[in-house]
Formats: structure tokens, C-alpha cells, sequence
């Protein structure tokens, strides 16, 4: 878990292209500061909003970056590089990177087209860093988004449910499973099965026990009694082994210090019905209906809107994968560069794939009830009057972080109080508005600049 | 990259519950032998089959695989454990995975239900390895399968076209842009991007440049000089950034000895024609034509049914997210349990989920040319006659890897020729067929066999 856990190998976790880069801009002197902006161009598919994610892991990556030997003699060696000068691999003896980024904390919501970082390096070091910042920053943004949508279908008629990650089992390998569980709890979950992220970063964890258990045992009651007595405090009895009702019955001799019972088969809202009434039947008002397998934000809302009662809901691969939109298209794009005194602006002007040119401050206004209303896009020094929140806070200057990075929790509530500023409106699961998100003035007129000075230019060649 | 490169911190990569039934298992004296099979239930949409991969990395994992003393530390300060007594936790302080592995080979094809591992092992280990091996095997067989499926669409025709994982950026995380390089190559890629993969797996690297390096320079004449410079041999020119065709003239201009183009936009196949025909009438036939962007089989298949002049293809998000089917709902199922000479087996009778009970071979068999008719899931010690191959071999005895695992060429060779024998009939992207894939009568009547002991059980409480 090296990213997570330690530092070693981490500079070569990027594409060929941005080292060959380096060795070419470094042996053409060119080491000018550049701007990269990280955006999302178009939010995915069944998507209204995103919640930021990734940024803390970004951060240390950004503090612990360097080459070891090992790496830059694999660079060395390969063929590629062997007309790039030695003066090269010194240089990537003592790198380091010295850069400043801007940022958009963890847990806000973010839209289409706005900076979630703003890196300002000399460009060797901007560009190395691309494909890291784009892969942590796409991935935990995408699942923190997942789960806030299964986080609100739960909870969506008011009442608390817990939403549970118990997806590990089907994330992109052992390294995604632990990065989800700590973006699936930025998303509103309340734990994960994941016990390293336990450990490592301090979530909650939960879990049940498996059909395997059941079945290790001669009788499913004689299941049930052991593991009581070994997690009295901590009993979530699974009990659709054999036959679900039958199991309900077992759980309730089983006596009434159980916390809950779990249906990972069969139909939801008919069986958390009889289960619950064979339950309050006995008194057992208190132990919770926990469910799993299969679901999703859509079928969890109907399970709502329908008044199963359900405690607990345990989300695995769906969420973990983001199944219904499996990828953010997060992009790093050259925005601006600065060579002594002279600043020139970057941007493409291609129909599909425009970009808007310099560094850029996003504004999010708010209504009276500090309701958010819209956002703007403007340039980095502009102010656009009274009640407009500047989203991008400086996070690192000379390579060096500014501040700790927020707790966990922290994350989670801020992720929380975002939520609950986005109107109903823009943030529904059938067909929401899309927010309303504008250019500043000041803005299209760079972009308008730029794009007659690189037609100009165009047609010189 | 902690299970890619070192050992550190993987015992508690598990869902908690694997961690609380050892808890359990171990308190009340349950060690008998268990046998877990591990399988995917029905190919995910779009899919015939699937190419095993991540057997390496599972077998790696088993080898390896203890409990560091923080680790047993956090799970014994943990509230949930915390009837648990002590000795269990000096169990973990010497806990090795020492059980026997069954598998198929990674390379080979394989269909719903057939086993993909076995595991034999004292319960408690079986269990703890669970959440690890699903998650490995189902994402590097998910990737690899894709992968195979972007490899024939650009090869239809009988050319020879390569094919490069591009896309970490967009993996769940770095760890799974290298996993994916690793199963993308199993799958037919030629190369991979992420660089990592090329030092860790020797996987050849591959790689152009960005829009941001034509854009650091002037003019961009002086960005493609320059790179070629650096790279004279494996100068490959992005010549999108402002207009493809004056980019392709450029290109004709820095001189014969360029390996390629490459067109990241715009209508690719209208493009890479006319960017052909200015390379060909320059006479630089032998410079190849890469083309990148979004790109999946089915857009592959078109661009080569259609006669596109593209040698290379850059693929991304589509192939390392699977993005049409981003998960693979692998299972691990108890299906045995041996106590003292007593043989007990396992299986579930839910309509939806039911397993076969008892430890089974996968048989193939072959026609006279080599090519797969039809499979067979039979028990552990059938022999269904003459011609059919056993697809599970023996891996790991006593938790000592029995050989050395095969060099990824040759696991990329064993896909490429597993795949030559698949009729094209069951491989085609569009409408295959089902594969042919029996249960033999002894394993139907050891499934009915238990069920009918089941009922009667259930029938006794």
C-alpha cells in the first residue's frame, strides 16, 4: 500500500510520456513556471454535482515525491532514453517538488469545467505529476460522488439509515477497495468492512458474517450462539442461509442483546417486512434489519419510498465501482506560463475539446439562507462582489503543505453541509436541473484574446 | 504498491468480517479443513468468456501473508474484539496461510461457474484470504478480458495492429493503473504507458507526448524539433494540438526518421486518412499512425471494417475501467469441509444463487484441430475420457507455491493461443454464442444428493 502506507516507488506511478517530457524540456533549458488546471469537462452520466475527494493523498504525494535509485536506473537503462544526457538522471537524484497548488477542500461540490487543483511549478515538475493527481483525484471524487447518492436514497425520507461499504471484495484490486472506503465515507457512509482503512484511516468498520459461517457449523442455531458469545455487544446475525423467516425465528431464541439481522437474498422489501414483524412480535423493536447484496442509490430509494423497514443498508460493488459511471474524465490542462516578466496564456479551441486560458478562481454565490445558487468561473484575482465564496484555497507553497489536512470526519461533515445547501432541485436522482454555472466576463475576454492571438499566429506559419 | 512490491500491511487488507468468524472459528475450537472454490456465477454483459489473470499476485499474497504486530495491536484495542480472548491474538502473531491452491492458469479461458481457484485450508485461513483473492482476480481478469476483446477488434482483419494501455490516469487509483498495465499486456496490449509497470512487470513502455508540451514551446515546429532531438529514435509527434493536417505537413518536415503521428481528436477516421495520404506522398510510408481518445472495441472495429490507415491505438478509460462492464461478481464459496475422515459438502438451493456442492475439475474439450468444443464441471477425481484437458493444476502446497509463476509473455502467449482456439462463433463481439459449458452427472447427483439431506435437516429443527 505504498501510496497509502509508505513512499517508496511512487515517481515512476506515471506515464512514460511526462519523464520523456522532462528529459526533453530539461535538456532544452526549458524550465519555465507553468499552470496546470485539474476539471472535470462534463460531469458522468446520472451525475448533478461531485464531491471533491483525493486531495489529502494528492498533498503527500506532492511532499514525499522523489526518484530512488532503482527507478532512475531503470530509466537509465531503457532504451528510450539513451540519447537523453546523464545531467538528466542527477537532476532526478535531487527532485523534488517545489511547486505551489490551489486547491478545492475535500467534501465541497464541484461542477463541470471548475479547478479542483491548480498547480503552479516550474513545468519538469508540474508535468510529472499529472497522471498521480488525475488517477487519486478522479477515483475518490467518483466514489465519494457514489455514495452520496446512495447516502441521500437511504436517508431520504428523513429517517436515519447507516449506509455501509462492503464493496472491497469488487474494487479495482486491494488498493481501490481502501481508497473507496475512505471516499465512500466523504459520501456520507458511516463505515466500511474494509479493515485497513480502519486502521489507516480511522473509519468505522462493520460487518456481519458470511453464509460460510452458517454452514461451518452442524446446526444454524449452533452459528448463531457461538458467534454471540464470542461479539456479544456486536451480534449481526445473517439470516437467509436456509430459509429467511426460519432464520428470523433462530435469531430471535438467540435472545434480545443481538443488534440486528441481515437478508442478502431474495426480495428486500417483502422479506424486511415479515422479518421486522416476526421481530417486533417478540419484542426485539430494537434489533435492526441490515440488507445487502446488490444494491444501488435507485433500488434503495424504492425500498425507501416504499416503507421497507430497513436499518442498515450494506453497498458493495456498485458503489465501489460507481458501476452505473465507472470513470471521471478529470483532465490536467497548461493554462498559463511564465517566463521571467512574461506571462503567456494557454488554451485549446478545439469544438469538443475547448479550454479556457489562465489561472482561474471559482465563486459560489448563496442565497440568504445560504442556499447555493450558482457559480462562477472567473479569473484568480477577480472579485465579483459581496456574497460570492472563493472555492480555491492555497494548499501547498514551495512544495510545503499549508495546513494539515482536515480530519476525516471534517471531510464527511463538510461533504454534509455542501449537500444540504444544493437545492432539492439540482441534486434528485430523476432528472435533476443542471446548476447554474457562468464565465466571468473577464474570463471569455482572455479566451477571446488568446484564441484571435493563436489565429494570428496560425496564420503566420 | 505494498502487495506489488513488498509485503507490508496486507493481513489486514480483509473485510472485517473474515476477521471476526477467525475471531469466532478459533474460540470455539472449529479448525476443521475447509475447501472454497472461487467463480463467477454469469459473464458480465458483452462477455463469452474470461481471461483468467491476478494468479501471481494471489499466490504472492499467500506466500506472504502475516499479521505485523500494529496490525494485531489495532484489531485488539478494537471494541468489536473485545471478548475475544487473548490467545487469539497470538494465533495471528504466527499465522500463515499453509493450505493447498488449486487453479487455473492465468492465460486461460474460462466461463460462468468453473472454478477459477480452490482453496484448501484450515477454515480460519481459507476464510481470512478471501476479500483479497476476489478482489485480485476479479479485477486483473476483468481488465485482461476487455483488454483481449480491444486486441481482436484492432486485428480483425488479420493485420497486425498494436494496441497500448493508456489509461492510469483514469484507474481506480494508482495501484490500479498498474494492475491494469499487468492484465491489459495479459490481454494482447503490446505496451503500457505507466511506467511502474514497465520497472515492476518489464512490461514494454510506450509513450508520445502531451498537448501541453507543443504548447511550451513557440512555435511548435520548435516542440517537435526539439523532442526529436531528445528521442531520435522513438519520436512519436502529437500533431493535434492546433490543426492536424498543417500538424501532419510539420511532421513530413522534421524528417524521415519519426516512428509515428498521432491524432488524439476529431473524426478519426476522416483524419487519419488525410494525414496518411500527406505522409505517403512525402514518401514516409514506414511512419506509423497512432490514434488515441476514447476509444473501446467497438469504435476500433468500425475504424478497421472501414479501412481506417491507423497502425496504433492509444486506449484509456474504456479498457482499464471496463467501462461497459465494470465489475466482475466473482464469489467464494465453501463447497466442502473435511472433519477427521468425515467429508461433509456445502452448497446453497436459493433459486438465484445456488452453488455445486464438493470440489470440482473443469475439463475442456478439444476437436481435432485443437479447437474448444464444450467444457465440463465435473468433480474433483472424474475422468470424462479421453481428449478433455483439466483446466485446475495444483499451485500451492502446505502454503509453498509448487513452481515458479510463468513470465507474463508467456501467460500473454497462453491468452493469445486459448483465444485462437475459441471458434469465432463464441468470441465475436456482436451476438456469440454461448459457450457449451456441462455439469457432469456425478456432480448433478452429489447437488441433489445434499440438497435432499438439506430438506430433511430443515425439516428436523
Amino acid at each position: 500500500m505504498g501510496i497509502i502506507g509508505d513512499t517508496r516507488d511512487n515517481a515512476l506511478l506515471t506515464d512514460l510520456y511526462e519523464l520523456t517530457m522532462a528529459a526533453g524540456y530539461f535538456q532544452h533549458g526549458v524550465n519555465h513556471t507553468a499552470t496546470f488546471e485539474l476539471f472535470v469537462r462534463a460531469l458522468p452520466p446520472n451525475r448533478s454535482y461531485l464531491i471533491v475527494a483525493g486531495v489529502e493523498q494528492v498533498l503527500t504525494y506532492l511532499s514525499r515525491l522523489r526518484f530512488h535509485e532503482e527507478e532512475i536506473r531503470f530509466l537509465q537503462q531503457h532504451p528510450i532514453f539513451r540519447h537523453v544526457p546523464p545531467a538528466f538522471f542527477d537532476y532526478l537524484r535531487t527532485f523534488r517538488f517545489r511547486g505551489e497548488v490551489w486547491g478545492i477542500p475535500e467534501g465541497n461540490l464541484v461542477f463541470a469545467e471548475e479547478p479542483i487543483l491548480r498547480v503552479t511549478a516550474p513545468v519538469i515538475e508540474a508535468q510529472i505529476v499529472e497522471t498521480f493527481l488525475l488517477s487519486m483525484i478522479n477515483f475518490q471524487t467518483l466514489i465519494a460522488t457514489k455514495a452520496s447518492r446512495v447516502v441521500w436514497a437511504a436517508g431520504k425520507d428523513g429517517k436515519r439509515r447507516e449506509v455501509a461499504d462492503f464493496g472491497s471484495r469488487r474494487a479495482h484490486g486491494p488498493e481501490a477497495g481502501v481508497l473507496a472506503a475512505r471516499a465512500s465515507y466523504i459520501g456520507g457512509c458511516t463505515s466500511t468492512s474494509n479493515t485497513y482503512a480502519g486502521m489507516f484511516y480511522q473509519i468505522p468498520i462493520s460487518g456481519t458474517m458470511a453464509h460460510s459461517w452458517v454452514m461451518s457449523f452442524n446446526k444454524e442455531e449452533e452459528a448463531f450462539r457461538a458467534f454471540h458469545q464470542s461479539f456479544p455487544e456486536a451480534t449481526i446475525l445473517l439470516i437467509d442461509t436456509y430459509d429467511t423467516e426460519a432464520g428470523a425465528h433462530l435469531a430471535v431464541q438467540i435472545g434480545p442483546h443481538i443488534r440486528g439481522v441481515r437478508i442478502d437474498s431474495g426480495n428486500a422489501w417483502a422479506m424486511s417486512r415479515k422479518v421486522r414483524a416476526i421481530l417486533d412480535r417478540a419484542g426485539l423493536t430494537h434489533v435492526k434489519i441490515v440488507v445487502s447484496g446488490d444494491l444501488n442509490e435507485y433500488l434503495i430509494q424504492d425500498l425507501v419510498d416504499r416503507g421497507a423497514p430497513i436499518d442498515f443498508f450494506g453497498v458493495g460493488t456498485e458503489m465501489v465501482t460507481s458501476k452505473d459511471a465507472p470513470a471521471l474524465g478529470g483532465v490536467y490542462k497548461l493554462v498559463e506560463q511564465e517566463e521571467g516578466e512574461k506571462r503567456r496564456y494557454r488554451a485549446k479551441f478545439s469544438v469538443e475539446k475547448a479550454t479556457y486560458p489562465g489561472k482561474k478562481q471559482v465563486f459560489r454565490f448563496l442565497d440568504g439562507e445560504g442556499r447555493y445558487v450558482k457559480d462562477l468561473i472567473a479569473r484568480e484575482n477577480e472579485v465579483p462582489g459581496r456574497g460570492a465564496i472563493p472555492l480555491l484555497v492555497p494548499l501547498m507553497k514551495g512544495g510545503e503543505q499549508l495546513a494539515p489536512s482536515p480530519s476525516l470526519p471534517e471531510i464527511q461533515q463538510k461533504a454534509r453541509d455542501s449537500l444540504s445547501r444544493l437545492p432539492e432541485v439540482y441534486r434528485r436522482l430523476d432528472n435533476p436541473r443542471p446548476y447554474p454555472v457562468y464565465k466571468s466576463q473577464a474570463l471569455e475576454a482572455l479566451f477571446q484574446q488568446v484564441q484571435q492571438e493563436q489565429r494570428a499566429f496560425l496564420k503566420e506559419r
